[in-house]
């Protein structure tokens, strides 16, 4: 079984290590599993040309081996039992694609154990339980590669991590979710309704039968607290982040946003502060002329801010079977790499060494300012157009921007939308009840957060 | 002098690789230089927290002592002999920020000759004498690192040979040159003809007194050459590449290209064929809902296209002293985790390793099929407002795409565009000739190429 065929296929010249090949073992042989075996067996002379060994795929576990055996073909050993792939003394490393937190934390935790490496890309499990999860990996001796957990065709790990490590990194604003994104972009261009947009995702394959990951914000919150951590060498508790998803956004609020000229995204967002991060997930009014703007359907884009290279901006698909064995063999190549060259010579798993990790307080929703926007209804409250600036000026609101807006065929959702000054979510949560109060009630719609970023950038 | 305080201070938990500081020694202090030390001596805390080391400059060389005292500080030692710095024994690594082609390549090979590694911001050198010198390099057992040979901000040549590692690289479309980018920004905004641009972009700092390497296209054929290396692991004979810079282009073109749905950029392609590789420089349309098409100014950006991970697009600045610097440190760091590591760690200089690398035939331009865009002057030849299409037909050419685009000042510029099917120049040349012949002397004023860039990618 692990006569090393491919291995012997490759010139001499090309084994520069003196070592075999690295052989891999797959957990799990779903939708990423089987884009992972088709990508190592059509790639492989490409692979071994690149790193100076083959990379090859000896062992699989899956709960169908039936359906399994179709997928990584004769040549791979197939077990039922995770743990025994595991434990096995032929593997090197181990690729977790199964999803799940629970046996998938058990499985990685015991392949380190084990003295293997690991890839995942398992975005749950290592915000939620990254920090046991490395600190045993670094005692273990092993690299856990998470390429795979974030944008897949994105190299943004490496881009933060190594491509930008000269920099102190001020800020990582991205779409990271793709069925959300394209949900968006349906609502933007067709003004269907969040739930019109969610079946149409689902009949083309961009939602999953239960959707409630990614459309509230938790899939795009476990991404982003990822990038948090590999941008600011922290330790992000992943309770402490803040996930609002978009199954509350009325696609008029995109078209009275677009009146003031953004566009509606749904934004992961980690920005250094003085003695504290953001790490937060949710809609927010984004300038249109801005490049994170222009990210349609079903892909990702992340914007990044640093001190020395400036703002740099990555875009790709991020999701997909042989988009994500992208990054997953992208990963095993580092490994392959790395993996026995020591722990010097390996990039941190959070970007910097372990004992420079810095948990930093995650900056509370509420006390997280910025712009904001607010949608008044002008059917309720016809006064509004002459006097709501002067109401929400007596309130501390200076009106910065406002738009009366028309609604094409329903005069009762006719609009006044106006964009505040930079301030808490406390703060403005405070001004509107007075204004509620001095009012006689009149209160927003809705309110979104504005995120102003720079559009010279684009 | 080379007592090594930042390293004292550094926790000693911090040294994972029981090595001291990497020792730079800095050949060049102009703007790349001043840049490069000032971003080590800034961040230099966070880049001993990301390596496990510190990186520290001990050493410079520079024509002007005593400019370069005031650039690199008291702790640097300052030698005017750029030899002595490279045969210096307290040296691990040189970075060549002096450009040039002649006394550059003789301190980079006498530095690998030396043992040690080098990190070099210089295109020129490398993309004419990259063969010469990874050879000797891998000979030698160091690295050469050029991160900040190609676009600065943009990590493009880690993306290519590590991030999107397992895949073939289809093609790679960039936006390379700042110079040239912000000319040809000026010119589609105002009109302005390229004297014009060019002396604005004088004046502002963003075109170099001897502005021909930038706008002539040289700058960015170097800089394809290595993208093109690096995508494909390929032995590019630079003398073979392409390179047709904007001096050329009027900006009525830019306008007469916009009607038909299309910007012009100067691109730099690297594209695999079956048996051989595109790698040009040359003004081209894009079409306008394409990401390359919305760089503006002086910004690089740079499109890749590869068989699993799909289309990626990665935007930033392409020059500047602390961006290049960014690339520059990035590399130190690299050198400081892989040279100690020796070569199995290490990712091979062209993506591949150097017994896999191929020199592909690099197609003639004359050979390279794409539609093109022809201008045709109205005010010659009237008669073509009817029977240009007929004439095109008759020598093969179906026009695909055309307006007759008025002039806003001066109807004698009153144009006639069209779009040909694909097909190479020298094809295209043989049959305006014959259009030439059959219609008594029926030329285009301007032609230019069409990258048909997918825009689903945006």
């Amino acid at each position: 079984m692990f006569q090393d065929s491919s291995f012997s296929a490759l010139p001499e010249a090309l084994r520069v290590s003196g070592l075999g090949a690295l052989r891999v073992g797959l957990i799990g042989t779903g939708v990423v599993g089987s884009g992972t075996c088709q990508l190592l067996a059509r790639n492989a002379d490409l692979i071994a040309q690149r790193v100076g060994r083959p990379i090859r795929l000896v062992m699989a576990a899956a709960r169908d081996l039936h359906k399994a055996a179709q997928v990584v073909g004769p040549d791979v050993d197939l077990v039922s039992d995770p743990l025994a792939l595991v434990r096995h003394p032929d593997i090197d490393v181990v690729v977790e694609v199964m999803g799940g937190v629970t046996l998938a934390k058990t499985l990685v935790l015991e392949a380190i154990a084990q003295g293997k490496h690991v890839v995942t890309a398992n975005k749950a499990l290592l915000a939620e339980h990254g920090s046991e999860i490395f600190a045993a990996a670094q005692a273990r001796g092993v690299v856990v590669a998470y390429e795979a957990a974030v944008a897949v065709s994105i190299p943004i790990i490496k881009v933060l991590r190594e491509g930008l490590a000269a920099n102190r990194i001020h800020e990582v604003v991205g779409i990271v979710n793709g069925t959300s994104n394209f949900i968006l972009s349906k609502m933007a261009e067709g003004g269907q309704d969040f739930a019109a947009a969610l079946r149409l995702a689902t009949e083309l394959g961009y939602a999953e039968a239960d959707p409630s990951f990614d459309v509230e914000g938790v899939d795009a919150a476990h991404k982003t607290a990822l990038l948090a951590a590999n941008a600011f060498g922290a330790d992000v508790p992943f309770a402490q982040v803040h996930a609002q998803g978009i199954t509350e956004l009325d696609p008029w609020d995109m078209a009275c946003a677009r009146a003031l000229g953004y566009r509606i995204k749904l934004l992961g967002i980690a920005r250094q502060q003085a003695e504290a991060i953001e790490v937060r997930v949710h809609p927010a009014l984004v300038p249109e002329g801005h490049w994170l703007a222009q990210v349609q359907g079903s892909m990702n884009g992340i914007w990044v801010n640093t001190d020395a290279a400036g703002p740099t901006f990555h875009y790709g698909a991020g999701a997909g079977s042989l988009t994500t064995a992208s990054a997953v063999v992208a990963d095993l190549i580092d490994v392959a790499r790395l993996g026995p060259a020591g722990g010097p010579a390996r990039v941190p798993h959070r970007a910097v060494q372990p004992t420079a990790i810095r948990r930093w307080p995650v900056l509370p929703i509420g006390q997280v300012a910025s712009r904001h926007y607010l949608r008044f209804a002008v059917h309720a409250w016809p006064e509004l157009l002459t006097c709501l600036p002067d109401w929400l000026q007596s309130v501390g609101l200076d009106v910065q921007s406002w738009a009366h807006v028309r609604h094409p065929e329903d005069g009762h959702q006719d609009a006044l939308v106006v964009l505040t000054p930079s301030l808490s979510a406390d703060d403005l949560a405070a001004r509107l009840e007075l204004l509620r109060h001095q009012s006689g009630g009149v209160v927003p719609v809705a309110v979104w957060r504005v995120e102003d970023l720079p559009c010279s950038a684009m």
